[in-house]
Parts: C-alpha cells; structure tokens; sequence
C-alpha cells in the first residue's frame, strides 16, 4: 500500500492526538444491534492500528440509545486497555455506571442551541448546563479527566446561524465545571473555514487556549477535512474523527458521518506530522467493520485503497 | 434550501474562478455514451447557474475517447455561449477541428511523469512537449487563449514520489511555448497541503506567478477540498472542479472524481467568497445529470442538499 508523498507546512503541529469516537459517535445511530463482541473487536484492532484515544461507549439510558445499551458489557469484555478510553456520560445515573465499570476519564455534552438542546436533551440549554454541572464536579471529585461536547457549534437546521459568542458563552461555562477539554462539534457539517478561526480566537480571547481544544467536524457538505487544515494551523491538536467515516446525526436526514480517520491521518501523514497510525490496519479495520455493518464505508481514503488491501 | 453561514478569513481571495471540468473531464470515462443533446443540456444548466468557464469537450480522436466523439456536434448544437469555453486539443489534427468549430479558448495536456507520459499518451515526455508546441504556437497565432493541463503534479500510480522541481520544469516549458494559464494536477487524488505550498512557492521563483496558475485535485483520498483551500490561502485565485464531482481516472481502478464544484461552493461562500453561482440550481443540474448517469452524485453537498430539493 503507498501512502502520501511527504511535505511539511510551516506553523503546523509536530503531533495530533486523534480523538477516535468511531465505536461511540461511529455506531450510536445503527439501526440494528451490534453485538458487544463485535465492539470490543472493533475497539482492539483500532487500538492495534495504533489510536491511543478511543472513545468506547455511552452510558446513556438503553431506551434512548438502544445500540449502546451494552455499555456495562462491552467494557467487561474490553478488561484494562492501554491508552485515553472515554466514556459519554448524560447524567449522574450515567456517571455512577461509568464508575462501577471502572473508567478513568468520562465526556459530557450540551448544546450550543436552544431548539436542539430541546430536542436532543429534551430540556432546555440552561437546564442542561445545570444538569451536567454535577456530573463534572462529582467526575472531577473521583479523580477522572472531563471532556465536554458541545453540539451545533456552527448552524443549526432549526435555527441557522449560530454566534461564536453564544458557543464561547457555553465553553466557559463547561470549563469553569471543570471541563480539561473542550470539543466544538460541527454537528450538521455545515462550517467553513473562517467560521473556525472566529470561533477559536474567540475562545483564545475568553481564556481558552489552543492545547484545551479538541474540533469535532462531519462531513455532510464535504467540509470537514478542510476545516481541520484550517484548525490545526491555528493550533488545535486534537482532531475527532471516526473510522471509515461511520456516523451521523439522527435529526437530520441527509447527515453523513464523522470525518473519516483514515482521510485524516492520510493528510497528517502527507504534512509529516506524527500520529502514530498504521494506516493500513486502520483501513483493513473499517473494511472489517463496513462488512459487519453490510454497507460500504463513507471513507474516500478507504475506499482508495481497499483495492490494494483485497 | 440553506446555505452556509457566512464568515470571512483575512488573506483569501475576494473572488474565485471556477474553472468547470463536468462536461469534459467528467464524463470522458463514462462508459455509456451520453447524446449530445443532453451534453448541451449539461453545459446550458452550468451556465444558467452561474458558472462562466466551462471546459466542453476534447478534440481527441473518438476512438481514444469515443464518449467525446461528438465534439462537433455538440457545439454546433450549443451555438454562442456567455463566458469561457474551452476545448482539449491534443494535437495539431484536433486544434484544427477546434478551429474550425469556432472556439476561442483551447487546453493541452502534458504529463509531469515519464510512465504517466507512456501510458495516456503513448509517448515520451519529450515527445509529448514537442507535440504539443507547435499546438499552443499555432492557436496563440490565431488569437486562442491556451490553457497547459499537467497531470500527476503531486504523485504518480507508478513511480511514487513526483518532485516538484520535475513538474516546475514542464510548467515553465509550457509556459515558455505560450500557455497563459497552467492547470496543476492531482490526477489519482493523493496531494497534501504541504505539497501544494512547496510547488507553487518553486512556481512562483520561476516567475510563474499565482495569477497564471490553476488547482486541479481529484477527491480520491478525500484531500481536494483541503488543497484547495491551502492553494487559496496562497494566492491562487483559479480551481478546476466538477459539478456532481464526475470524473476519475481510468488508469487507476478506485479513483473517484474531480473535486465537486457544490462542495467547492459551500466552501467559498461560507468565506464570503464570490463565485456567481446559484448553489441550489447548481444542485439540481447535478442531481439530473446523476438520474441521467443512473447513480447517485459523489458530492456530499448534493447528496445533503438533495432531501430539501426534491
């Protein structure tokens, strides 16, 4: 398999720390019922392919997200594993259960609109923030690291625009909790690029440095792989993205996934910059898990170079 | 139909051309051929939403390209158009038909790698050159703007690795014979920022300045849209695309297609970038041509659009 030619860019990072939230955000939204098994699988040959943050599960309430109602299990299965291993955390019941299983750093999530706050949280942004408060300080309290979401950081369908002022407002709020980092998800994919600067200088300005930010980007408009090139080289290090491209968001019909893992690291490789990513195990996993899944992956990285992987 | 939100980036252009490729490059490797009356309907609906450089059609021989056989035929049925309409010429017998036809604008094409030369033209790289000159002298002579394509600028099937200073060498032969606008290629999609920057910087110090050159990415690796932005954020102002994204290279199996102008779009009007395009016409052609084509538009912005459009 070849990968990219190399050639640095001045002023980007040395390293990225990709946050991989394939078997979270990547499969939260399949329709039918993936066994434990086949997530533990998934979660260990990323692992192999060398992610050293995979967001496993979450502990949400079976009923709301049944494809993930095997938190308890799939963590059993997984047993001690090296590397970042976040859990999604909604409330305080989900905190408990996140602390029998054993795990070490949990993530919460609000959103950065009103009309979605209420329909994906069912309560309204203020009642949210109140409700995730304890959830951090007790998290915190038990010695775990926090990471907190921020949903429709820029658009939202019902709403359209969304300020930077208004997701700076919410991300104060999460790291005064005590939040260590901060993701701001372009839940609908709709951003571009000057969106990302405005938002980042804006939270720089607020206090919020570069090293507490994570970017969360999908690609339903084809934008994400961009809007990452853009948030590194204004000192983001931290990029979400999700093997093969899986995911997408329930709420909006034509959504497609996260950006792909392996579109990511293929750019990160190309600039020289360390991931530590076999890239081709990682492909041979999202190829193994579109199989599981019975559908082509989304990934144009991956669909490249199957060919050559076959 | 929602665009994107609206926020600008210091340093970009404040307007772009978009060099439209979908009725040439496109469709040249469609298997099924298309008539000539729904090419013209293709190149009217491109033109009707706002694009006003629209490559038509080649001038090879049919039996090299028999999709594009109807080169004749398809611009007399086209008639006088607004804007710019080049054609592919790939040799003297083709700049002649061109003339003939009556356009005013016409591309050559060239290879930045000796087996790339080989295969798709049959010829060295030298022979290619010295082919081709006599070309561009003839059509600059009889008042035709020329255009120079170089493929494979930033990595080759076969031999890996393409150096830039190889591809600066052809861009200044071409630019020497007389083509005022240089088009780079990444003809099997696997560019990266870095790359981008190195050969437009060795452009630029060859006295090739940004205004002359032209970006040309194919999505393969799902990189195009991020080298387009880092190539405007060096100053060029000129990006080939496809509506749809329609194309890919016939002589490597998994290639998909150019960069999709929707995607392209998205992109620049979210920068407050003006392009003259009306997105959601410019959606709707695509999604026709698509039901024409009988399968669905690789862009993600079609593809997201498309539930609101229809």
């Amino acid at each position: 398999m070849r990968g990219p030619q190399n050639s640095t860019l001045p002023g980007m990072p040395d390293l990225v720390k990709i946050y991989e939230v394939g078997p979270r955000d990547g499969l939260q939204n399949e329709a039918e019922i993936i066994s434990p098994q086949v997530k533990a699988e998934f979660v260990c040959r990323l692992i192999a392919a060398g992610l050293t943050i995979v967001e496993l599960t979450s502990f949400v309430p079976g009923k709301w997200v049944p494809q993930l109602a095997d938190a308890e299990e799939l963590i059993a299965l997984l047993g001690p594993l090296p590397g970042r291993h976040p859990v999604l955390v909604p409330n305080e019941r989900g905190l408990e259960r996140a602390l029998v299983s054993g795990v070490n750093e949990i993530a919460v999530f609000v959103s950065a609109t009103e009309t979605f706050s209420q329909r994906n949280l069912n309560r309204s942004m203020d009642e949210a923030m109140k409700g995730v408060a304890p959830v951090v300080s007790q998290a915190v309290e038990a010695g775990l690291d926090v990471r907190g979401y921020i949903s429709m950081c820029f658009g939202d369908p019902w709403e359209g625009d969304v300020a930077a002022d208004r997701v700076a407002g919410v991300a104060s709020q999460l790291a005064e909790m005590g939040c260590a980092e901060l993701s701001l998800g372009d839940t609908i994919g709709v951003a571009t690029p000057g969106q990302v600067v405005e938002l980042l200088d804006l939270l720089n300005s607020e206090g919020l440095e570069r090293g507490r930010i994570a970017v969360h980007f999908h690609d339903t408009y084809g934008q994400a792989l961009a809007n990452t090139l853009i948030a590194l080289q204004n000192g983001v290090t931290t990029v979400d993205s999700s093997a093969g491209g899986l995911g997408g968001c329930p709420y909006a019909g034509s959504a497609t996934g996260n950006l792909a893992t392996e579109d990511l690291v293929w750019q990160l490789h190309g600039l020289g910059i360390q991931t530590g990513v076999d890239l081709e195990a990682l492909c041979r996993t999202s190829l193994w898990m579109a199989g599981q899944l019975g559908r082509p992956s989304p990934s144009r990285c991956v669909k490249a170079l199957s060919s050559s992987l076959e």
